[in-house]
This record gives C-alpha cells, sequence and structure tokens, in this order.
C-alpha cells in the first residue's frame, strides 16, 4: 500500500481533534498519543471482520482508558464498520450519536466494553481472556483461538482494580492477553510522578506477566514489542513511550492536552505540523481506501472460520451459547417440586448451593467463583471443578481476595459470551465492587451476585460485616435486578429468574442463618416473578399486610399467628424482588398492599425507602443504626425485629 | 525478666483459643500465628502507656487483619490498658462486651481503628503515617515523633486498595510506617497459591518499599528484621513467615484454624502443646506481671513527652488540634455576609473553592487533595502547598488515581487527630470508595468527601461519570452526612456544618456547571443546619409545594414561577440535607411539607425514597435511568427536569 502508516495514524488524530473540537468537549490527548500503536495493532495484528462485529472468534480489543473514546471511534469508522458513520462522530457526545463520551457496548458494535471508570476496562478484559481460553479448552482451536488487547493509560495502571485484575491474570497465565499501555508520564493533575514513583513493570514483573517497551511512534518498534509479547506464554505488558497529544504542536506533552478541546488555533497548527490538510470530517480517498483495506483483511480468516464452524459437531451447542441461549425447555419447575415436596430448614446460601447444584448439571455455559469464601458462599458445586492454568476447562475460579477483580472479570466473561458467569462475596462487600455491579447493569448483561451473610443474621462478625443499607442501595442501580429470596424454594426460583435474563446482572442476597421452608405447596408458577405475592392471607378480618423480605418473611408470619391469635388478621407478602413488584399491573399492587389497611414492613436493613410499599403511615421495622456483634438471634431481638416485639406495635398502631 | 517471651506469646494464644472457643465463634489462627511478633513488636518497640491511650505521641498500632481481633484484645488486656477487661474477652462477641467480631475503635482506646474489611486497615494506616509526618513538620520532634505499624495478612495484600496504599506510602516515602505482614501462605478457600502467583516482596519494592523477612517464630529473627526496617528510610515490608494457628498441633498451618473455634479437643491438645496449664482466661501471676511491667515501660517517655510538652510554645494550639476542637469563634458567617452583598453565579465546585479558601485560612488543620481530579474538583487554594516527601508541612496531598486509597488515608488522618482530611474525586466514584466512606461512618471520624460533577449536568461525559442512584444511596449510610447544596451560600453553610460536626464524616454534592444565587438576603442563622428551608413562599394561594435539592433548586423556582404566573402558589423548599431534615421538630417539618397540599420532588438523580417527602400521591421528578452523552442543558430537557416540562404536569396533577 502506498499510503504511509504514519497518514494511516493521522487520520485518526484529525477525527479525534476534530470530534472533540466541534463538540468542544472531550479527550484528544490520548486518542492523538496512541494512534500510531492503534494503528499498527488494528493494520498488522487485530484480528476482525468490520462487516460482523460479533464474530465469535474475534480478537475483543478494549479501550480501558474509555475517556480516549475517539480512538476506537475513529478506528471503527476507518475500518469499515455500519457505524459509526462519519455524521456520527461529527456528532460526537451529542444526544443520539452513538459516539457517546466514553465507549459503550449497548450502542456501537464494535466497542466491546464500555469503559471509563478507570481500570474497570483492563478488568473486564481479564474475563474476556478467561472466557476465551475456557471456551477454547470446551471447544477448541477450531473454534475459540482468539487474543485479548487492552489500551490502559496511567490511571488504569494506578487504580487498585489493576492489582487485582493483573494478579488474577498472571495466576492463570492468561498469555492471550496483551495489555497496551500508553506511557505518557501525564495525569490530569500534571507529571505522573506528582503522585506516583512507582516501577510499573518490575511491578507487573512480581506479578507473572511478561513486560517488554517500546517507543509509541516508531511504527517498526511496536512490530517488535507486539512481536515479543506473542512470542511469550505470559500475558503481556507493552510499555508504549508516547507523547500524549501527539500533534498538537504546542500543546503535546501536557495534561493540558488531556481532556479539553484543542482550540481551533491549536487544531490549525495540528494540521500544519502534521500535514493533514483535508477538511474536518473529511479522510482523503487514499487514505480512507487503505483503512477500509485493513478492515477488509480478517474476512477470509472469517470465513474460513465459519467452514469450520460449519462442519464442527458441537456447532449448535456453541451458537446456543454463544447466543446466551438457555438450552431449549430449560427450567427449574422439576426441581422445585421436589422441594416443595420434601421441605426442609437452610440457609438461603445454602439453598442457593443446592439449586446451583441441579443448575450446574443443568448449564454447561455456567462459570462460578468466589472472592476466597467459597465455603462461606457455597458457590461451588460438584460440577464445577476449578479452572486453573493448566486446566482451562475447570467451571470455578478462585479469584481470591479481589472482590473488585472478579466483578469486573464477571463482566468481561458475560460480554465475550459463551459462558454466565457467578461469583460469590459477603453482601457487605458489595461495596468493594460497587462499580463493577454498576458497569455490568449500565452494559446490560448477565452477571450473577451470591451475596450471602446478609443482615445482622450473621452475627458475631459484627457492624463492619454486616449490611444495613446494602440490599436497598442496590435496589436503586439501574438495570438491576436485587432477589432477596425467603426460603428454599424462592431461592430457586430467584436463580431461575436471575438465569432467564440475559440482558441485566442479578443479585441474589442469602443469608447465613436457617430459615424454615415457607413455600410448601405447588404453586403452578414461578411466584417470585412477580416481584412479590400473598404468602398468607389473612383468616380474621383483614387489619395489616405485613410486607417482609428474606429472612424477615419468617418473622412476618410469627408476627401474623400472634395477631391473628388475639382477632387482628393480618396478610403476609413476600416480596423478594422490588423490581419485579413495581413491574406488575396497578390492580395486582393495589391487591396486595391496598392502600386503605395498615401496611408494615420488615426488613433486617434500612427503612430508608420502604415508604414506597407501606406508605408515609404506615410501619417500617429495620435498622437505620449499624449493627453489633453477637449472635444472631441476640441481635434480632436487640434490634427489635422479633414477632413479640414487632405485633405490640401493630396492635398499638391499629387502636 | 525470667519470664521466657514464648510464655508472653502464650499467654495471647490462650486468652485468643479460648476466648474464640466460648464464643463458639471467631478467629484463632492469625492470633496465634502472630503471638510471637505482636510480643516482640509490644515489648521491645511499640511507644505506648495504658494509663494514657490517647496521648498524642504514641506509636500507633493497626491491626488490619481485624478478624483476628483477639489478638489486639489479647495485648490491651495483658498491658494493663482498663478495658478490655478478662471478663471483656470472655464475653468476646457477645452483646455489650467491647471485644466486638472485629476491633472497633468506639469501643475501645487502644483500638486505633476500626478494621475487618480486607486492605482497609493498611490503606488506614498510611493516613496515619501522613499525619505524623506533617504534624512533625509544623511541631517539630518534640510533640510528634512516633511511628505507625500495621500487622496484615495475605488478604490485606490482595485486594486493590493495597496497591493504591503502598503506591502512596512509597511515593511519600513514609519511612515511620512498618508492616508486619503474616506471612503464613494460606487464605479461607485454602493455600494462597490456589488464587495468587504474585512476588509480594518484588510488588513492594518495586513501589518503593524497604522489604525484609524473617522467622515469625524467632523472636530474635523478628527484632533483626524490625531493627533492619527502622534503619531503613522508606518504608518498611516485615515478611513474617508464620504458621497459622501455631500452637494448635493439629490444625496449624491449615486454613481451618483460620475462621473457627478450634473445638475443646483441640485446645486440649493446644495447652498440652504449649505447656499452658491455666483455665481458661486465667493468666499466671508472673505472666501477668510480666506483661504489665511491657505496659508500664512507656510511661517515663510519655512522661517526658508531657514535660516536653508543658514548655512548647505551641502547647495550646497543639492540644486544640489534637483534641479537634475548631479555633474558638470558628464562623464562615462574615464570609457569607460578603457572598450576600455580591450575589454570583459559580458552580458549587467552585464555591467550595471559594469556600475552602475563607477555611483553609481559617483552619490550619485541614489538610486537602484530590484523586487526580484537583482542577475539576477545585480543592487546592492557595494556603495549601503540596505535602511531598521533601516537605510534609504541605497541606495538599496529590493522592493520584486512587480514590478507595484516599478514602482510606483520610480516615487515617482523622483517626490520628490534628489534621481534618478533605478530598475530592467525583461523585460517581464513590462507588470505587464506598467502603472507606462507611469506614468513616462507623468510626465516627470528621472526613470530608468533596465530590462534584453530582449529576447528569456534568454533560458530554456521559453514563459512566453520570451519578444517578449515589447521592440517595450515601443519603443512606448510617451517620454519614449528605450534603447537596443549590448556590454558594448553602455551599458555604454546608462547608461549615462539614467541619463543626466532629464524630462523623460528610459528603458535599456539588455541581460541575453553574448556579444563580438563590440566597440574597441575610437569613442571621445557618439555613442548611435545618437540612431544608423555605426558599420561596407561595404568593397566590398554595397549591403546591416543590422541594428540590442542588442544581434543581434553581428549577424547582422557575416552575413556582411558570406555575404562579398561572395563579397556582407554589412554595420552594430546598433541602440540602435529608439527615438534619429528618432531626427538626416534627412541627417545623409538617409547616414545610404539609400533608394536605400537593408536593413534588425535583433532584436530577433516583426518585427512589421520596416517597418519604412527597408522600405516595406527590410527584416524583428525577432519573431512574442511566444518563446520557450530551450537553447538560440538552440532558435537562431531554430526562425532562426543566420548568417548561415540570410545570404541566403539576398542573395536570392539581386537576
Amino acid at each position: 500500500m502506498t499510503v504511509s502508516e504514519k497518514s494511516l495514524a493521522n487520520a485518526i488524530r484529525a477525527l479525534s481533534m476534530d470530534a472533540v473540537q466541534a463538540a468542544n468537549s472531550g479527550h484528544p490527548g490520548m486518542p492523538m498519543g496512541m494512534a500510531d500503536v492503534a494503528t499498527v495493532l488494528f493494520k498488522d495484528y487485530l484480528k476482525f471482520d468490520p462487516k460482523a462485529p460479533k464474530w465469535a472468534d474475534r480478537d475483543r480489543f478494549v479501550l480501558s482508558a474509555g475517556h480516549g473514546s475517539m480512538l476506537i471511534y475513529s478506528l471503527l469508522h476507518l475500518t469499515g464498520y455500519a457505524r459509526p458513520t462519519i455524521e456520527d462522530i461529527a456528532n460526537f457526545r451529542q444526544l443520539g450519536s452513538p459516539c457517546a463520551g466514553h465507549p459503550e457496548n449497548f450502542e456501537l458494535a464494535g466497542v466491546e466494553a464500555t469503559t471509563g471508570p478507570l481500570g474497570s476496562g483492563l478488568a473486564t478484559a481479564v474475563g474476556m481472556a478467561i472466557a476465551e481460553r475456557h471456551l477454547n479448552a470446551q471447544f477448541g482451536d477450531d473454534l475459540v483461538d482468539h487474543r485479548t488487547w487492552v489500551l490502559a493509560g496511567d490511571g488504569c495502571l494506578m487504580e487498585g482494580i489493576n492489582h487485582e485484575a493483573i494478579g488474577l491474570a498472571g495466576h492463570l497465565n492468561l498469555g492471550r492477553l496483551i495489555v497496551l499501555w500508553d506511557d505518557n508520564k501525564i495525569t490530569i493533575d500534571g507529571a505522573v510522578d506528582l503522585s506516583s514513583s512507582e516501577d510499573v513493570r518490575a511491578r507487573y514483573a512480581a506479578t507473572g506477566w511478561h513486560v517488554v517497551s517500546c517507543d509509541g511512534h516508531d511504527m517498526a518498534d511496536v512490530r517488535r514489542a507486539i512481536d515479543e509479547a506473542l512470542a511469550d506464554p505470559r500475558p503481556s505488558l507493552i510499555a508504549c513511550a508516547t507523547k500524549i497529544g501527539y500533534g498538537a504542536p504546542n500543546k503535546a506533552g501536557t495534561s493540558g492536552v488531556h481532556g479539553s478541546a484543542l482550540g481551533e488555533a491549536e487544531v490549525a497548527a495540528a494540521r500544519e505540523f502534521l500535514g493533514w490538510s483535508a477538511e474536518p470530517f473529511v479522510i482523503p480517498e487514499d487514505i480512507a481506501a487503505a483503512w477500509h483495506a485493513i478492515g477488509a483483511k480478517g474476512g477470509d480468516a472469517h470465513v474460513a472460520w465459519a467452514d469450520r464452524l460449519g462442519s464442527n459437531a458441537q456447532r449448535a451447542e456453541f451458537e446456543r451459547r454463544m447466543a446466551g441461549d438457555l438450552p431449549a425447555g430449560f427450567s427449574l419447575d422439576a426441581y422445585i417440586d421436589t422441594l416443595i415436596a420434601n421441605p426442609q430448614k437452610v440457609a438461603t446460601r445454602k439453598a442457593s448451593e443446592l439449586t446451583l447444584g441441579a443448575i450446574n448439571d443443568l448449564l454447561p455455559e455456567t462459570l462460578g467463583g468466589s472472592a476466597d469464601l467459597t465455603g462461606s458462599n457455597n458457590t461451588k458445586t460438584k460440577s464445577t471443578g476449578p479452572l486453573t492454568k493448566d486446566d482451562y476447562s475447570g467451571r470455578y475460579v478462585y479469584y481470591g481476595i479481589r472482590e473488585f477483580g472478579m466483578a469486573c472479570a464477571m463482566n468481561g466473561m458475560a460480554l465475550h459470551g459463551g459462558v454466565i458467569p457467578y461469583g460469590g462475596t459477603f453482601l457487605v462487600f458489595s461495596d468493594y465492587m460497587r462499580a463493577g455491579i454498576r458497569l455490568a447493569a449500565l452494559q446490560q448483561i448477565r452477571a450473577i451476585h451470591v451475596l450471602t451473610h446478609d443482615s445482622i443474621g450473621l452475627g458475631e462478625d459484627g457492624p463492619t460485616h454486616q449490611p444495613i443499607e446494602h440490599v436497598m442501595s442496590l435496589r436503586m442501580i439501574p438495570n438491576l435486578d436485587v432477589y432477596r429470596p425467603a426460603d428454599i424454594v424462592e431461592t430457586a426460583e430467584c436463580w431461575e429468574l436471575a438465569l432467564k435474563d440475559a440482558d441485566g446482572p442479578s443479585v441474589l442476597a442469602l443469608t447465613r442463618q436457617n430459615l424454615p421452608q415457607l413455600r410448601t405447596e405447588k404453586a403452578g408458577e414461578n411466584l417470585s416473578a412477580k416481584g412479590a405475592y400473598r404468602l398468607k392471607a389473612a383468616t380474621a378480618e383483614r387489619k395489616v399486610v405485613l410486607v417482609a423480605t428474606g429472612s424477615e418473611v419468617e418473622i412476618a408470619v410469627a408476627t401474623a399467628a400472634l395477631l391473628e391469635e388475639q382477632g387482628i388478621g393480618a396478610d403476609v407478602v413476600s416480596m423478594p424482588s422490588w423490581a419485579h413488584f413495581d413491574a406488575q399491573p396497578q390492580a395486582y399492587k393495589d391487591d396486595l398492599l391496598p392502600h386503605h389497611v395498615l401496611r408494615a414492613s420488615i426488613e433486617a436493613g434500612t427503612t430508608f425507602g420502604w415508604e414506597r410499599y407501606v406508605g408515609i403511615a404506615g410501619l417500617r421495622f429495620g435498622i437505620d443504626t449499624f449493627g453489633a456483634s453477637a449472635p444472631a438471634e441476640v441481635l434480632y431481638d436487640h434490634f427489635g425485629l422479633t414477632a413479640a416485639k414487632i405485633a405490640p406495635q401493630i396492635v398499638a398502631a391499629l387502636d
């Protein structure tokens, strides 16, 4: 090709600086600084086919430094993806354009992960790389044989999540993961050495990574470094020495070029410096053609792969799994019937383990794990042997004490496709990985969090380990389904719902302590799917409706019994999911929680928010302080969450 | 002394295993494994005086591996602290005992930090070490000259927060920080190598730390290692090779001894193995005396220090600052008067910067910083030069891209005393440090978070950067004050409230976008202290009360104006703090938000929870989905948060 590589890279630079300038908002520094590296990667290494962005065996490219979104928008456009169009790019950061401030997987097919919160992209890529090796072990080289590439900045490396992510990647020896580090020595506040004195290379090496450096503006040197990374069996960090904002003659190399438009004068100066005379959003024909040729080169590989898939005995199963479809007829009905027939008193974490036993036998795509609380979260079942660097076919990841890393890895697995990740920790430690759970919700992916020890019911570990506000605060994350089942049957129902929702993450909040089985009759449907249902109808004239979740449903039932002894009719409503309940028809909601009847909520957590269902005049039993260290039953009494303490207050309120 | 060091250590082991056995709950493994190291530390190195647990110049000892709480409870009891008594220890993990499952600073004077969430203790200690050097630079060696010691386990080192904490400590070269790593090669799930292959020593060395190893069961070798650490100018990691549960002959060295009682038989076997014949909770007299002597040895140093303090010219100021008292008569009244006199339209982040300018001149104890968003959070003022390894007297920390590390360091500073830490990042990244904010609330300490870009009003950066559920989810953390001021006057008022609350953390949620000054008349009091107040009373007959926070108060005012043009009287209530409002007398609350009048809330975040103030029948204007990428004013219109879109819905609701 007669077009120089520098010209190819300058097309990225021009689009980036012009789009940011047009929006008067955005981050030109990274795309301009890393344009050369990205050009080499897309031209000579990345396996992709713009005509088939969802090709299962494509390489994954994750822009962890998501603020540099114009880099990926430029690349997708130049290589011939259907979107973004040049108009999309000209509308960078405007309502309706898929070219959002940060790259979003739900806006553009070529964006593999939604990034921006620093460090999370690289950690997500670790999950993609795990999924790739896992599926390779299950389906073979013919179907699954690709790499995961990451472009990361100093912020991604300084965040704590980086330690967790590279620790996991190093431990699992994910040699097909290659991180291109934009080593530009600049952060927002100024030089990196304003806040860090770390030897990044040595840290990566200490964590089991291969490390190589290159001049990020010397295409040949970039190739040398990538070739070295490809040859090494370990995951690789390629330190690319770059000048941030390369091409902007007066501002490059400073933090000023990181997150602001260059300004008309500097854009003009950059055009001069780069020898780029085209108007904004115009790519000279020869350069456009050269980029399109780069985009077209993956077509043959894709065709060859499709041929192999066509003759592969596992084709149907592979396609089902990559589509994210559950096996036809998947249902836990039969399992739930056996539960109904044999009532048992178990903690819902144990109920989850039993249910997972059934699920993991039915669904080969589940890939479980725990952040070093396997025996407490009850996340491991007999079908799930460990996934290790020597055997990627295992279905259980020992994530280590890395909650946030786990959440992001799960996101990467789900984004990669072919697996359904679930992972466990204590509910209180959802705080450690909240940003990862939120990203799952935003990215509309199926990642299932098994969060046990979900209240003061964990007992003696005390307030540092007792969730108070956690269930409620998770309920308010958009597109996250939070389930708090009351017994083993509801636990199975909630698991089924979590699995069947392919477009969003779920949290299962589960108890440490044993709970009686409250559901002992066949319902003929998944009652938890309604979010709430009448578990017990008043036998005397109904004076109160008790609505409770999880372990407190048992208490509501006991409270109702005390009240009915006094002739006070009491319904008990179990509400495993607020979100599902809110989606029911108004008539159903009014029937369950009628406004003219006293309503009382019981949940061993904050009472904040329960006004929605019990009204301002309702009673809200819960805990609005931190917990305490004592045996569970002592704490329930201490915090007033017993039938003996609740019933009199309801009687008083009715007077 | 004739009592052997091994006997001293065995006293810790005996108390630990017996307390856990009595509770049938707890973690004997770490206290038994690290008893020898802890004995050496307390006997020969730690500067402390059990008779004066709050002695300002004591060494700080942080048990980062907080699950091993019986280690610190044993040490405090044995060395002669007033609490815990032996009865307290016998009631380990029972309601009312200060010996909670995990150590809590608010329960025992000798517990420097509440720990348990792994990694946070070490990160907190980094803040203590910063505060020590900072105060040393301000008050001199005579008054401030102590060390910070940490006992950490593998979990503390594997968590992401560890990377941030040691990065900051290495960068600031905190040579008086020494971490004793319980290198026992065991985690809950099994051997450390089940989940990690990292060379911890090399990673610490790469981050600017001195690293030394020792045999954690060889007292002399522990001394050698500590001496080496003391001699090195860098922060030190001492890898103490130990056997978890040392002393339990059949269970030591396994994960089974980590978090469960040993069982009667193994406790008996351990007594045999250790040659410990005393009954549970009985310490032989000679051993008790030897431990008390260790506790007494710090008395002389304390007396000498008190003498120096007595003659120090800065005594009054030092004592004021260590007590956490603001200067007598501290007030922002004069500053607020100037604001009233000169109305201005500024973003509340800018208002915060202006207010901080006044505060930092009045309060030499403020110690600010930002997680690499200084220019966006507006946290730096002219009085606050950078705190660096070469000049610890600076009052501004460039925390780097380390939100969680910043939050924990701030906690450590506040716990140390003598400084009031504040730090900034984007509100959405509160998710990264939520566990740190929660620990501040639990520990009842004054750490002030400046969280800017607090809604879709940040505009183009899009949904990854736009808080939706964040303000609301922070409001439900017990003992955390969340402020969302509406203009520059409220910003100053909220800052004043945050500073005056010495017993809890605060969050200031601040805008990126400019806001008009709504408060232009002298109030004669801090109106924000009431949590909410009537900013504008209806002029026509009142038909609706609009309650709003932050940037949406302006919209409420505009909406009221539109309504009043139609003869519909509308109050506008500004509510900068839910918690303060909830604490007002019922009559005040009913007057402001009367139940018989239509109420509508306006807040550019989740509508979840607003039922509390507007009732079930009220209107809640907000955003219950993720945001979008576009200019702020476009987004406000898109999400229906404009007076033009809100007013007609109120009119319709009134029909």
